[in-house]
């Protein structure tokens, strides 16, 4: 069945994982592992300085600056399929500074001071969501 | 830590469930939650007859017909991240008949006769790993 997009925030809001794809001009596409917070009616999605850092956290920025949009998919997979639930979000990426750093406390290290280096503001431009 | 190619194939083995992401001419990309099997070399997931269709499943079929490039990444998330791991695969993607349906029966609902519509072959360019 379709979420409505009150259904789609609410299971947002109650997560804290998801898959941003981005566009890649060679390779067409990118997709990394990504924790995140709804802000408003924005998701803020964290670049820290707490994981090791490999060329893959470089390149999703490289990407989203040189084309913002993006997809913010947060899935819950069971192998009963009867629980299945998924939230898509279309949005336009861009870089912030750390000022809404304090956003992210929900996150033990991330309470840390200079855990957060910058953030990824995804302002949705479609919002769509399924449940089994 | 980056796993080896040999410990991204072991992972995906006993993986079942990913995201995959495709190319969309005006969105730039698209994502969805996928199952799948290694299959040789590569990855197969099922168009299958059993959840309801949505355009959303017919949307990755007309972008992967339009241009190949994908990305399939399998994530483990936990919220003790000592424990995360993903693997991502960039691969092309092709379309086949059923034919391989039967390499799909680790799912149940799979042995269904009909139950697979088609199958997208993913034949990986770039297979990637991390592990904390």
């Amino acid at each position: 069945m379709r979420l409505n997009a009150d259904e789609c925030l609410a299971r947002l809001r109650v997560s804290e994982h998801g898959v941003l794809a981005t566009v890649h001009p060679e390779r067409g596409v990118d997709a990394v592992p990504v924790v995140f917070v709804l802000h408003g009616k924005d998701i803020l999605v964290p670049v820290d300085t707490v994981k090791q850092k490999s060329t893959t956290d470089l390149q999703r920025l490289d990407n989203i600056a040189r084309d913002p949009r993006c997809v913010l998919l947060v899935d819950e997979y069971s192998p009963d399929w009867s629980r299945l639930w998924w939230v898509r979000v279309h949005a336009s990426a861009s870089l912030l500074d750390a000022t809404l750093a304090p956003s992210f406390h929900r996150f033990t290290v991330y309470r840390e001071p200079g855990s957060i280096a910058s953030v990824i503001e995804l302002r949705p431009t479609e919002i769509t969501g399924w449940a089994a």
